[in-house]
């Protein structure tokens, strides 16, 4: 598939003029801002937490914003701008280089489908797509729907009612149920007094093969990485998943599950209902979280956990029994 | 009130054609599937949990798919299918008759309402009617609503704007605020690796009169039950109702309080903010659980009840203030 | 600016026709119905709870429906009036003032916009405005979505699609992603066997400037009183806030938070995702509140705290250890 483009991207950038203070008469020249895994020589690259120092490490970024404690697990190839702030400094280059992309404009190029263009796909009322939609054949959409420009639909694919989807590529054989949210900016930004700056979110979200979205679930794009939902996941309603998460494959998410921001989830993973996940944390393979409980640290494969915070589930009992 | 049909059924179908390898050359005729307390004769059961021992000594269904451990329970007339897995047995079987409740495949039968059908009806901009959709007089609907085919809504009812309803029957005086959405299928499937094998839902959402459902809820039909909504019972904002819960009179359950599969509340309950209630259990009348809290037992009248796991109110009280 | 009514409210009455058992042949005349900090020698306030102890010793209120055991509370020149039901009789009278608050009739004055009267906004398609809707200039609006009648929306807004407003006032360079459901009547009623007493709900909402509302949240409107999201605070998606809660500024509340109604909320407080907040405390300044919390009592200012019920977060920690 040819690369799907969402955001409106500025010419490349002189280092010297994106970091003046730091940086002075450089000829580097910016062409992106990726994450430290997938950046290359011609990157500017971020590293903010010691969670991220394996990636760091092997960064082929061609310079990364960075802060004092952490500069030093970057490679020698990697030009080192050091800020005490640096999801501040991400923030302002990816302003440069996305301007558009810290605000959830709408789309006016929305409008009624022309069903020439889509010959085997079925419409209900009163649906929106942006330029350059793509849905694939035997898809049916219901009502009230707005798909924003360049998404890609696959094959077999259905949409319910009073949807919006935005910067998503979504595979084959996906139901979205009614009132689902998908594609929009998430919840960050760098908090000032009286105005917060507002970080652009330029990544995608990919749903895989398969999947079931289940009514009224909000599943945000990713900030500089992609948010992923694997093959043959499920979701309940009213699920929540912030930017960056990934979750596997064959998972299964009960209803009103929440996901902090760039959480991994692993495959066959299953988590009962209300259950919170923090942020930045990787939930191995097999895993069976219990309903309701807080998960706030990394999880290992095929580990069984429950509570709040959550234990593994022979002390959840074991507790609960102590208390009951 | 004439039965309402959500539903294409297939006809009856011969036993042995059901179950090749279990029943070789049988007479015997299935006309439907229905749960343990609702079958006939005529009807196929299924009985895979201890929970509905009770009902399972008393069915009359002709036929049951059961497990080794269970079928003891059954009474001598019932034929017993036995299968390690009931649930994907009970999926199959319900593929055959009802093939196509296990998507939900948008009604493109959809059209405006004539206004000389419903003379005593108003309604908004853009409101889309299934065929052969019902609603009472003084009836008042909002904006961008879809009401699917055979929807039966009462009289003096308020339905506010974005709301998606299916396979749904309403009664009188109900307000249901913007952004619900009510009878879409639940949360059911077969894991399978690759690709799940979803749960044909043909069950309905039964909505009491004197019902108020706030902003942003989900209700799920039921799968082979139905889910219900006692009269005069009160729903606060972005609750979620899964498949076959039934919720008494007179309760009040306040805002983002989720409901996991099959849970029987009774009468006078009430429930605080974000509380949760496992799948299967049984919630006696009059019972108070504070906000937050998650249910895990069955629940007897007239109980309060507190925590994550929940616990009589006093023990919660006495434990806060042992960690405080 | 001018005061906004979204209200039709009936002429003053007689205190004798309105509470013709305690108050006999009185001349006094009710002109409308406030909180106890809000009211003048010509109101009728109520006094129900000792947490507005310090409101009733100063107000100015004429008179005030309240109970046995707080009367001694309120001033002399406050005429009591002694109810076991305080808030009954306040719905009773509310009813009187305000006959079509209780219940969220759909707005029959929506129209689409007259792009005349809005040169410098943008409107996206099926945008419906009811009468006297006011938009500052560039603000942009999505799809599918009903403002109703005197709503005020500031300059530089941008609404998303799916939305609906009522009975708001909106600051500038506000964001309100799709989904959002704002305005609309909260939680609040009398319970009653086979038919509860709904409150009308006479207060608005308002969102100040700066602020950021992410998908699918709901904002119910006051009831008495109003609900406030104070300037440049951010709400991530499927927060949940309840009738009369006020937050203050520079917040940042993470996803799928819930506050019960009536509660208060300093500025720079910072809520993880899934806390939830019981109804009328009040959180001071400067607070932290871990994700997945349970409030249930008032907060101190710089305060950080987590837990369910929520502790201090040392404790928190402490009593993980134990159980890890």
């Amino acid at each position: 598939m040819k690369k799907v483009v969402f955001f409106k991207k500025n010419k490349p950038q002189n280092l010297s003029f994106l970091f003046p203070k730091e940086i002075k008469k450089s000829k580097k020249i910016i062409h992106d801002i990726k994450t430290l895994d997938k950046s290359t020589q011609h990157d500017l690259s971020f590293f903010d937490s010691i969670k991220y120092k394996d990636h760091a490490i092997k960064t082929k970024a061609g310079c990364c914003i960075t802060n004092k404690k952490l500069e030093k697990f970057l490679p020698d190839g990697c030009l080192k701008i050091v800020k005490d702030n640096v999801l501040f400094e991400l923030a302002k280059v990816l302003k440069v280089f996305y301007p558009s992309a810290d605000i959830d404009q709408n789309d006016f190029s929305l409008k009624k489908p022309i069903k020439s263009k889509f010959p085997k796909v079925k419409f209900g009322n009163n649906v929106l797509l942006g330029k350059n939609v793509k849905i694939g054949k035997h898809s049916n959409i219901g009502n009230n729907v707005v798909v924003e420009q360049n998404v890609v639909i696959g094959n077999n694919v259905i949409l319910g009612s009073n949807l919006h989807i935005k910067n998503s590529i979504i595979g084959n054989n996906v139901v979205i149920q009614s009132g689902c949210k998908i594609g929009l900016k998430g919840f960050g930004f760098i908090p000032m007094k009286t105005k917060n700056f507002k970080m652009p979110h330029i990544g995608k979200v990919f749903i895989g093969d398969n999947v079931e979205i289940a009514t009224n679930c909000t599943i945000d794009r990713g900030s500089v990485d992609d948010t992923v939902v694997g093959d043959n996941t499920y979701l309940d309603n009213q699920v929540h998943i912030a930017h960056n998460v990934k979750i596997g494959k064959n998972c299964m998410i009960a209803g009103q599950v929440g996901f902090a921001g760039s959480t991994t989830i692993g495959d066959n993973v299953s988590i009962g209902g209300q259950a919170g996940i923090s942020g930045h944390l990787k939930i191995g393979n097999n895993v069976k979280i219990g309903g309701g409980s807080g998960v706030i640290k990394d999880i290992n494969d095929n580990s069984v956990v429950m509570g709040y915070p959550a234990v593994s589930f022979k002390d959840f009992i074991k507790n609960w029994k102590k208390n009951d």
